[in-house]
């Protein structure tokens, strides 16, 4: 049966997920902690599962976690259509941050089978693993490891904070699937997110189409120095590499405010240190750090001032200092047919709509490598993510959910 | 008998028991890692009691730990003097680091055991918990708790890093005393200790009459911030408070610095945060810095320039800031008869010495605030220390040993 263009999502059924999501692995009043590979993302691993199972899909996992709910088409041997984002979270994540674009997948499949409208292509949900990189590092590394970036080995040597392996802990939670994790040919992958970010909110727009994502470029820089004690060494035969690491997140601290005007960004988003005890000057110290700017000329420049600034702050404190890892992603990397589909659909249904940039990173970023990518942005009050106060209406799903619908099947049906 | 001039401490028999103590808790190569109330403090505290007791001193053990091995004299209603320091390490501690100055005690009431010489008024050695604070802070604990600086239920209430307390940890290795940590009425403390500076080295000296220790100032601040996405949220919303901690460590480097020229030192000690992550601005953070110059007026301004520097580094990220706690250590405290009285044993016995500043913290800054109090420094290589790579030969210790031994029998004698 052919889906009408008046065909819409069950909103309240979409919510009655969010809601049965937001009991798993909760956090501070209102947020979820649900970090990934933990009990609590196993559990809701395996409430997801069980809906999809329930909606008749055929559920697989690949070998770094990622689970798969496809639904068939009428020529399974065509290239499918993904829909996904994550359902682990920070720390002290939201309710909606990864979350609303897994069960907006699902939703449209429910949709369809309550259509009983079955697609050309197979239509596929998608959960990747650990896209937060709140537990381990980097984020976005299973959607990354999907298109050939990762290799799987390293991705399950991986160890977190808390002294647990990657592969381990899949095995422990039962997550360890026997598909490779290993994209093959894909029709187009499609992903809804909040915006994380206030634009949309401030604006009243009901939805943003996304165009491309701010570029980003980070590293990880280690700083060597020698212990010391903190009271007879002179201050120019000192080596501390707390304080080497401490000056390269202050410079980028103050690299971000020169480049504000213009939305540029820069984070100091991680410094530990050894001993870092009081009485005692650190022998090392690890730091990291990322720049963001809409231009990508200008992301280039921060990042070179981010480099020369590690080895500046080293210099000033007498240690040593590596680059230990690079990287970048971000630009204009969406594909334009998508896009305009997305546009097409909003301005049919009459959604008060906007093209937007991403500044977060996400594993569309990745799929983009691979296939035809795009996203579409839901408002969250303020902007506020990676908080327990991240907060969205059902309301601020109802177009990017009816858009996410009718772009999927019209692009599974040709 | 009474001891002769001419008498001189058994230099083999003090150096036996710092390789003994160099086998207890071994570190990097060359140095010990004998962190304080840990399995290698009790193998080093049970070492320690047996030599007093073979030595025939009665032992005593008070509720934070410190150990007391007392040789009687002849009229033990007076007031005893004390020799102390402590037998616990950094990290990545040097042997002669405090651990000289107990087994320093333990030899010369050795040596009156040879001469068979009973002073007048009773002799202590003393082994102070916790001088480090490299696993429970602050350092100095156990001596300050003794002088009444600190309570005894605070005390056994602190936390380490590796989340034991303080109370358990003397529970479990068996050191919690029965003894009340209280000092009562005691006629002298002399602590001997390794320089920890290059000076007594460079300049050839074979001992060193502490005059006085740098004043010091320490502050630990904590700043408040806001979980937020590293990549939306615009630099003028940001509340990183891993920025704020980062700033405040740079601004004390840079004071540091300032002072340098005339001998000023700040240190950036330690930085913690929450989450510290990639991908998520911090909530928290924790930092604690000190200042010192020879000059304490000095010290007073750079002490000013730190605390506004907190408040400052705050303000820069929009986060608040508490300063969670201060100290003061240092000054002119030692006592001028006890300083004249090393002075003229040094002379005597035609030592090459100088008067010189202490500028590390010690047990005896906390002492000295209850009872006459000197110290007595030996060379070390280069100033090394708070590192394996700490240094001395048994020569550098001829001088001091035979000053204490002489100091402490005409004061005990008197």
């Amino acid at each position: 049966m052919p889906m009408t263009p008046d065909a819409r999502v069950d909103l309240d059924r979409f919510w009655s997920t969010i809601e049965a999501s937001a009991d798993i692995g909760k956090g501070r009043p209102g947020g979820l902690s649900r970090l990934t590979l933990g009990d609590d993302d196993r559990d809701m691993r395996d409430l997801f599962c069980t809906w999809c199972r329930d909606a008749g899909l055929r559920v697989e996992v690949d070998a770094a976690g990622n689970i798969f709910g496809q639904r068939d088409g009428t020529d399974n041997d065509l290239p499918p259509i993904l829909i996904g984002s994550h359902l682990d979270t920070q720390i002290n994540g939201g309710r909606f941050d990864g979350i609303a674009g897994v069960l907006a997948g699902l939703e449209v499949l429910r949709c369809l089978n309550d259509l009983g409208h079955v697609t050309r292509r197979p239509v596929v949900v998608v959960d990747w693993t650990n896209e937060e990189g709140a537990r381990f590092s980097p984020p976005m590394v299973a959607s990354g490891c999907f298109v050939g970036k990762y290799d799987i080995d390293w991705v399950h040597d991986l160890i977190a904070d808390d002294g647990a392996g990657f592969g381990d802990e899949l095995e422990r939670i039962g997550y360890k699937g026997t598909r490779p994790c290993k994209a093959g040919e894909i029709d187009a992958y499609f992903e809804l997110h909040i915006e994380q970010g206030p634009i949309l909110h401030a604006e009243g727009r009901a939805v943003g189409i996304v165009t491309g994502g701010y570029p980003v470029r980070g590293m990880r820089a280690s700083f060597q120095g020698q212990t010391s004690h903190t009271g007879p060494t002179p201050m120019d035969l000192r080596r501390n590499a707390l304080a080497a690491g401490a000056r390269w997140l202050t410079a980028i601290d103050d690299l971000g405010w020169d480049f504000a005007v213009h939305d540029g960004k820069a984070t100091a988003a991680r410094l530990t240190a050894w001993p870092n005890k009081p009485g005692i000057l650190s022998e090392s110290a690890e730091a990291i750090c990322d720049v963001r700017h809409p231009d990508p000329v200008t992301t280039r420049v921060m990042a070179e001032r981010m480099r020369r600034a590690v080895f500046e702050s080293a210099a000033r404190c007498g240690c040593d200092a590596v680059i230990e890892d690079e990287w970048e992603w971000g630009g204009d990397i969406f594909d334009h047919t998508l896009i305009e589909s997305l546009r097409t659909q909003a301005i049919r249904m009459g959604y008060n709509w906007r093209d937007i940039d991403s500044q977060a990173g996400h594993d569309a970023y990745f799929l983009a490598t691979h296939c035809p990518t795009a996203m579409i942005f839901a408002p969250c009050k303020n902007g506020i993510t990676h908080n327990n106060e991240e907060s969205c209406d059902p309301s601020d799903f109802v177009a990017g959910l009816n858009i996410l619908l009718h772009a999927v099947v019209a692009r599974a049906d040709r």
